[in-house]
């Protein structure tokens, strides 16, 4: 294993020993971004502080695309690039002390080469990419199962659920149940670790950037709704499955 | 602390420890009972069993309400009930094997006596009643914060917020967040714990007898969607939120 992915992955343990000192100190500033409930912290900002300055060190001439201090766009993404998003699940990092996940994948001229997730509280990490394949807390992972959609849970953004968008009462019917956990990160390692057949979201590319360059590696889907790629270029509506659970979505939403 | 808690707490680490055996031997019969996705398995009837078999013993003349082998009514609530679900969540234990629980709640001359939550996978174990209070893996709890609708996270059954019943749409834009993990237990152990305001589900006795002694142990509510106290007979609508998310919820609904 290269030994630079051993040092990102000491680097995120560190970062979330940080988030875990603030929280005990509950030094905890929250404000708001796009709306009521789109939250923001001062543990965000640190977090991503401290990992683009170590990133900094670990690799050169690294750019970046990021969630928090203005970062948020990348024309260029020529060379070797970082996507992070330093909380990922903030609401639930605010009101719930757990639930939430740090995020970061690595590009070389925009192809995704090792994604990160690591979920802070129960210290849980799954990380890799097509070269290196992937682990789960250090042991080799493989996907578990291509389940059809009939035989497992589905996640969705809690307004495309809300409004029906997608056709999203319907795929939650013709599934076993539906789950929300407000965190775009744990909703995609859920689908590694096979607790999920499909995740119907509306992300942002640090929302999904380390899940896709995961699950891709595992032979699962990572696409738009239309079955595109993502172009890691603002919002967009997408689909993390099963290939088996993908082929239904895809054509009950009527985008085959 | 009565001698008999201690008792039975040991009895709920015996039968979460049958769990985890049966789930590592990979020796899990799924059936289905009332639709395609009302899953039961072999676990169920073993984990009802041994805790049925178990508290006979630790208490005399104890009748019985539970979710298994048709012992899903009972008339008489005079003397000692106990109330039972031997797994609660029994879909993500089989499609996840995490985010469920087993529930005991005991009554006498049907007031509610002491109710237990026992989250098997991450051991975590909330039990209490009037007389004896609130315990948190093994701290005593109080109600973290009278939290309102709009400060805080809530949850719905999954079928009342894809009908839009009881105005589900308007409480969770009001909210901060929505969330569903598919277990009620859970879901009312998150309320005492501060990371929920409200959950709304439509619930059978041995769902929420356990959450509703302890939560109304801790000054909570836990009432029907009319505002009454729930029946302990058959399936019904009902809130469980702090004080004043039930007040506003009752309002929005228009049963005030």
């Amino acid at each position: 294993m290269e030994k630079i992915y051993r040092e990102i992955i000491h680097l995120l343990h560190q970062a979330g020993e940080l988030v875990k000192e603030e929280l005990a100190q509950q030094d905890v500033v929250v404000s708001t971004k796009s709306s009521r409930s789109d939250l923001v912290t001062n543990i965000d900002k640190l977090v991503q502080n401290y990992l683009m300055s170590s990133l900094n060190v670990l690799i050169p001439n690294l750019k970046f695309l990021a969630e928090e201090n203005g970062l948020t766009e990348l024309s260029d993404f020529s060379g070797k690039v970082a996507v992070i998003d330093p909380i990922d699940g903030t609401n639930n990092m605010v009101l719930q002390q757990k639930d939430f996940c740090i995020l970061l994948g690595l590009y070389e001229e925009k192809m995704g080469r090792c994604g990160f997730i690591y979920e802070v509280m129960g210290n849980h990490l799954l990380w890799g990419g097509p070269e290196i394949g992937v682990f789960y807390d250090d042991q080799p992972w493989q996907m578990q199962k291509d389940l059809s959609l009939e035989d497992g849970l589905i996640s969705f953004n809690s307004k495309i659920f809300r409004e029906n968008m997608l056709k999203s009462h319907e795929l939650s019917q013709r599934a076993l149940g539906i789950r929300m956990t407000g965190c775009a990160g744990l909703e995609m390692m859920d689908i590694a670790l096979g607790n999920r057949v499909a995740y119907i979201s509306n992300l942002q590319p640090w929302d999904y950037a380390a899940g896709q360059i995961i699950l891709e590696a595992l032979g699962m889907k990572v696409r738009t709704i239309s079955g595109k790629s993502l172009s890691l270029n603002g919002r967009e509506l997408m689909i993390a499955a099963t290939p088996k659970a993908y082929q239904e979505i895809l054509e009950r939403i009527g985008h085959a």
